[in-house]
């Protein structure tokens, strides 16, 4: 049998072993497989790691043997002896899982290191403040990472020291109060572990590397990995390596480079030096590091090679490579490259420029810019320059980007009657609700003092793309008095300030706004993503201003137009109380007829802008208790207005409220009791098709969408009603329609019955607001009150109303998906509502399968982006087998 | 090829072909296969059904040739011809699925009349008017089933004519006004048809198997087997039968017979008949039937054969019989024998006689009583005798069983005292809250004004076995004179009134009640039960008084044991208040401190009666502000009680208010904020369970249950806290304890998530209410408003808060279970709550492998007595094969 290999040298492995070398061991293998000088090492395997586990968490004699012949081939390359007393060999231990994860063992540094070679290392070196630094460093790492002793002892025992020589900064350690400091460690170590530190190197290595085995089952690492549903049996590699010193000489030093300027774009490396001197020295910010440049002038011979190789990285890589290196004696050590992290204009430069000089094909160009940061450069911004002395006074949520100022007004009809008279307004308020909309239409921003991210004010704010800023703590409003107080400064309606919806900070006063200027390599990218986007994109759009929005932003549908906004004007909120308020089916229907000429209306409008474009109409779905006044004064106004008695009206509020309205009487629920309202809404659809078909000479087919669906017995009842409206309706026209009658999927029963749902439905939308509140129990309007604590204890990965819970609500939308396409594999399956504008849920929607995404008018450009690169991904995934 | 047979003769089939020749098929079948006297007639198989849909809805020569072929032959066998004028052949046409359902086509009796015809008849059976009346019900039948004109245009004709001559009812119509409605008759359907009224009898017979197929794709079928998750493929099948008259002459005659008498269940053939007569004449009650006995004397022949044949029907179909038979001619026909109705005493009875006659063995004797009805045997109630002439005063939902009368009383505290003194008492409110649990517990009923079969009053009601009706809606409480307006009566405080919790019947004054002895037989049946219980039995139960009533009533331990009503108690209440009042960890400890001992004691006292039975005690569920006084006379109170200010009670009851408290921060949400709680919870078993173990010397396994959990990152987390402080209570104890942790599936995500979940935990608990809530978005507290509409209109089969929704939240249950059995096989699985004493719910949870069900301590026999049946009805089945 032969025998199994444990242990693969950096240049024995290559970058398609990631599994068994873990994602740091491939790396490595690949840099020094094309010839760069990287400090030579070793990885032991994956599959160790896991035998490790099956052997009483032993090292087994056999990769004991391995692990000392691959030292030994380390030697021999460095010339450098393990434990030696002349030129001893430090390296450094870390792990490295096929999947980078947090929570697995840090690295230890300097490991070899001990009473005697750490004096040979500060003859060497000369510097035996260093020598010692290193050698209390490794202590204190070991104890911790490898010992689990508590780091805090060592930290108390490292500050009672510099008390004692009154030093303040660990650089100000001596060598006098470092030989204090490693005595101290050596005897806490004794009483901890009841034993001296391990003066035998070998058993050093032995126990870090049994370490890292060891953190692969740790608390953290598992709970990582079951909130992202990895595996627990790929288990982790570990790698050794040499240690190399840039402070060994003058002809030593230490540096990072950037292949390309990472702010700009510029293609001309960029980067940072110190001679005769270690990486930390850089961090620690006590020598100012010189510009690359003058490398030229120190080691010509060394610069040559350096700006050589860094070049050939590049296109090796075939990205921007963000490089560490290290001089020692005179010789060139790579420690570690990476794609450099740069500012959305240098991503999007370096992407075109790449693809321009041949190094990327357009596909890899498209994966190159993060969609979210590329995004920002359509918003308005502040100057940064005049940011920079300013402190905001107030401190939110960043909800809608973009920057705005205005002046302050404390309720919607005040904006909009102050913004008709030509102010620039902000609607201040301590939440908003659907009463809010025309001021949120209206004004330049919107801010909250209470909230989420996913409350009102911030969902519809993101939908219009208006600047909002919610939770914002300091800000205290006194509706009576008509101020607010932010801070201990009192502010009036009509006084200024700025907003920051990028940050969620508040200033004082007006601060200009600079228009940020698409910059041509955005248009580029999006025309290549429109190649690539396999994915529709369609936008949620309710009225025509958003419809043609959408157009021009390059949405190729509507995937959800809401009908209850269009309640809420001034003149028709009267018609909609009429109607709840009726107390028979003649006066509701009479209501509804008042209704009915403004929904026609409505419908020509958003028509007349998508034409023959696919446009999802939702018939109505909050409960009616929303439409009703909340204020005494309102239900007055109210009362007035229609002459209905008021105690009429509080009656009628009062019977319609609900103990959880989430789960309460709304949704199709209510065209079962009120079919009438549904009727009036598809009359109105039919006609308004009919008249604008007319009229354009165009062939538009109503998308019809009933929302909050749960079996089969519902949708065919509301699809017979619908169905026999629209024939009647067509019979009285003498027209003709096609038409498609589709379902929301927002209860988990939905999902269940998705088969049979498929055989009645004409397409199939996600509504994943209410299907994540249903999954989880969580809802939406109360989770705040528990949400930090969930997110800060890594119960929950991420806000799973802002990003689709894969493991939960995924697992809906697939096996919905999938019952309905058994069905009807030509059945369209989309999403709407806030998930279709976050990246990371859009990527869960591609990989079910879906058809569409719907998101607001702004996110389509960063939407289509998404889908755009994760077809170049899977195009790129296909090609690299 | 060989002829596909589209059609059998009754002794052509036999009773296993059901799918083929549909329900009632098979049954005649059967009985002709006995050798029985069954009119003679033929199937049209369901086969036959489906390729007429294959075949453009057309009877194709085939099937027609193999129809007039058997025609012909039941010709040959009556001796009649269809359409001839000496002995006419009259047929019945009646539809019949494989699965019983309603929706389909009613049966068209007499078909082969026409205007030849019916003089025949009128001859041969000396009675004109019957022969009138047959052909007019005739064409009456036909143009609404099969020609699909309006019933009511019929009726119209008939009440103008009946008006006419001044006749009534349908009787009275004399020879002379039934040939005008004839005449007229046939004017209405040439009208409606634009055609005469088919002459040609096998035109007539061509239409009505047309129709029988037709019926099969209506839309009521289609709703009906959509609801029920039945395929629309199995088709139906068409039953012609030739008629016989009753009325033939003095040596005719129809009857009924029990082959034992239904209310007693006494070995004795109990029957009427009635002598030259049709069967429609016993139903129009205008002659009054002989008892069967008088049989013997007119015609003891046929008496004689028709005793011997019921009772070897008997033992043949092993059931008692309810036989319809007909006499033409002084020949014997069995038209329909089905399994007898009977009353609960005398299914009993009956079950445990034919076991010891040997006609059936015991798994079909457990099978023979219907487990609800035989459970009212052991409720107390009211004399039928003094019932008769009594009107209630007021009539609501029959929410708890049993009857009582008492004194009535408008709060808890008062009934509390009340009953202290030794009075009868009867809780009367709106509803009730776990306020009033003290209230409930010592009254002998509860009357509510509103809520429904699911309100808290109910529920908790049903769970005590307390006697309970809810939703009166004519009774009017004031609570501030303490007067009770019922109907036009006013009640004050002390008045008597009588409960009948089976009808919802409230009386006025004291009625008797009696005690229903329990039955010789329910005990042996019991016992029967018991041997075929396959799944556990449970009970839930929070007090040591239940467990013990559930350990009397079989339970093999305590399901679902809520530790929130633990602290409602006076004085205990307080102390929880204060915990939700504190600011800080400090003094929510002390208030938890001072709870302690109380959760100790509650614990113990479930121990010392449950002993080593598995106890599954359920943590904190509800949210904080459910304890929180509603009322300012309460916060008022408990402010100068625990001397927190009014303001600041008010201010934390605000911050706590939820807009969907069901969705909110409840369950195990409520550990990760404040782990504290359950820290003291588990504290409190850990202590309990050693105490009782010392105490009585026995091992008491604590199982301790986490409710609302949503994903495996919460369970660690709640896992950990549990296990910790299980560890540290035993370690400062000095203690041994087994335990296991398990959790509550009530969301859906934990079904979606069960197979991580199953990893995490020793059992998994259904809470199928919470879980019913989320999969369909029902609000329990909110239904109430839609589910009438819901219900009636056929959109829900039943209220899912009853029975379980098994395509919904039953492909949950299977999803989860299946998952957790895949990761442990050995995983224990049970569903407490009210589903768990809903025999159709016990029954779904049976089918998908559940190890136990827990319910109220009063529901126990009945689900024993499912679980019994459930384990007979496989065993019958697998002995079919």
């Amino acid at each position: 049998m032969a025998t199994i290999k444990y242990t693969y040298l950096f240049n024995q492995g290559n970058r398609g072993m990631r599994n068994l070398l873990g994602g740091k061991g491939a790396g490595l293998a690949y840099m020094a497989n094309k010839g760069l000088p990287v400090p030579p090492g070793f990885t032991i395997t994956t599959q160790a790691c896991n035998e490790y586990y099956d052997n009483d968490c032993k090292i087994w004699p056999e990769l004991q043997q391995q692990i000392d012949e691959s030292l030994k081939i380390i030697e021999e390359q460095t010339g450098k002896e393990f434990g030696g007393k002349t030129n001893p060999l430090l390296v450094s231990v870390r792990s490295g899982a096929p999947i980078s994860m947090p929570g697995m063992m840090d690295t230890v540094l300097n490991l070899g290191l001990n009473d005697e070679t750490v004096e040979v290392l500060a003859k060497l070196t000369n510097n035996r403040r260093f020598a010692l630094d290193s050698y209390r460093r490794f202590i204190q790492i070991f104890s911790d990472v490898v010992c689990q002793i508590d780091r805090d002892k060592f930290e108390d025992v490292l500050d009672s020291i510099k008390a004692k020589f009154n030093q303040k900064m660990d650089n100000e350690l001596t060598e006098e109060s470092l030989d204090v400091v490693i005595k101290e460690y050596k005897v806490l170590f004794k009483k901890e572990m009841n034993a001296d530190f391990y003066q035998d190197v070998r058993v050093q290595l032995k126990m870090a590397i049994e370490a890292v085995f060891e953190s692969w089952q740790n608390e953290r690492a598992i709970i990582y990995r079951n909130l992202h549903g990895m595996s627990h049996t790929m288990g982790t590699a570990v790698n050794v390596q040499s240690m190399v010193f840039g402070n060994f000489s003058d002809t030593s030093g230490t540096g990072v480079l950037f292949t390309r300027n990472p702010v700009t774009g510029d293609n001309k490396i960029f980067g940072e030096f110190l001679i005769n001197a270690q990486g930390e020295d850089v961090v620690a910010g006590i020598r100012t590091p010189m510009p690359l440049d003058k490398l030229k002038d120190v080691m010509p011979e060394v610069y040559d090679e350096l700006s050589q190789i860094v070049k050939k990285m590049e296109i090796s890589y075939k990205d921007v490579q963000d490089v560490e290196f290290t001089i020692e004696n005179g010789r060139l050590f790579f420690l570690q490259t990476r794609s450099a992290k740069r500012t959305a204009m240098a991503a999007l430069k370096i992407a075109i420029d790449m693809y321009n000089e041949g190094i990327i094909d357009k596909i890899t160009a498209l994966t190159r810019v993060d969609p979210e940061q590329v995004e920002q450069l359509l918003h308005p911004t502040f100057d940064s320059e005049t940011l920079k002395d300013l402190h905001p006074i107030s401190k939110g949520l960043p909800a809608s980007p973009g920057a705005a100022n205005g002046q302050i007004y404390l309720d919607a009809k005040t904006v909009a009657k102050k913004s008709g008279e030509g102010k620039d307004t902000i609607l201040v308020r301590h939440e908003t609700t659907p009463d809010d909309i025309e001021g949120m239409i209206h004004c330049h921003a919107v801010v909250t003092s209470t909230g989420g991210m996913t409350s009102h004010a911030a969902v519809v704010a993101r939908g219009m793309g208006r600047t909002c800023i919610v939770g914002c703590q300091n800000i205290d409003i006194d509706y009576k008095t008509r101020t607010v107080k932010i801070g201990e400064k009192t502010y009036h309606e009509g006084d200024w300030i700025s907003v920051d919806g990028a940050t969620g900070s508040v200033y004082d006063g007006k601060l200009e706004t600079k228009s940020n200027v698409v910059p041509e390599q955005f248009t580029i990218l999006m025309e290549w993503a429109n190649e690539y986007a396999l994915m529709e994109v369609r936008a949620n759009a309710d009225n025509p201003e958003d419809a043609q929005k959408a157009l021009d932003f390059g949405a190729v549908g509507i995937g959800l137009c809401r009908t209850e906004h269009m309640f809420f004007g001034e003149e028709r909120i009267y018609d909609m109380q009429r109607m709840i308020l009726a107390d028979d089916k003649e006066t509701r229907i009479d209501a509804l007829e008042k209704l009915y000429p403004y929904q026609k209306e409505d419908f020509k409008g958003i028509y007349r802008v998508m034409k023959e474009l696919p446009s999802n109409i939702r018939l109505l779905d909050p409960p009616l208790h929303e439409f009703l006044p909340k204020t005494e004064a309102d239900v007055e106004k109210l009362s007035k207005k229609i002459n209905v008695s008021i105690e009429k009206i509080n009656e009628r509020s009062k019977a319609l409220e609900e103990v959880n309205p989430m789960l309460g009487h709304r949704g199709c629920r209510l065209a079962v009791t009120y079919p009438e309202i549904y009727e009036m809404q598809v009359r109105a659809i039919v006609n308004a098709a009919v008249e604008v078909n007319e009229e354009l000479n165009i062939n538009i087919v109503p998308h019809i969408k009933i929302p909050l669906i749960t079996g089969s017995t519902e949708l065919i009842r509301l699809r017979k009603l619908i169905e026999d409206t629209i024939v009647a309706e067509l019979d009285k026209l003498n027209a003709k329609l096609d038409y498609e009658i589709g379902i929301m999927i927002e209860t988990p029963r939905a999902c269940l019955r998705a088969e049979d749902l498929a055989e009645l439905s004409d397409f199939f939308s996600f509504g994943t607001n209410d299907l994540t509140q249903m999954t989880y129990g969580f809802s939406r309007d109360d989770f705040s009150k528990f949400s930090n604590e969930y997110i800060s204890k890594k119960l929950l990965p991420v806000d799973p109303f802002q990003t689709l819970d894969d493991l939960g609500v995924g697992k809906f939308i697939k096996m919905a998906t999938d019952a309905a396409r058994l069905k009807n594999p030509k059945m369209k399956v989309g999403i709407c509502g806030e998930h279709g504008g976050d990246p990371e849920s859009i990527l869960i929607c591609y990989k079910y399968g879906l058809d569409y995404v719907s998101c607001s008018p702004y996110r389509i450009s960063l939407a289509k982006l998404v889908v755009a690169q994760a077809t170049a991904f899977k195009l790129l995934s296909i090609n690299d087998r």
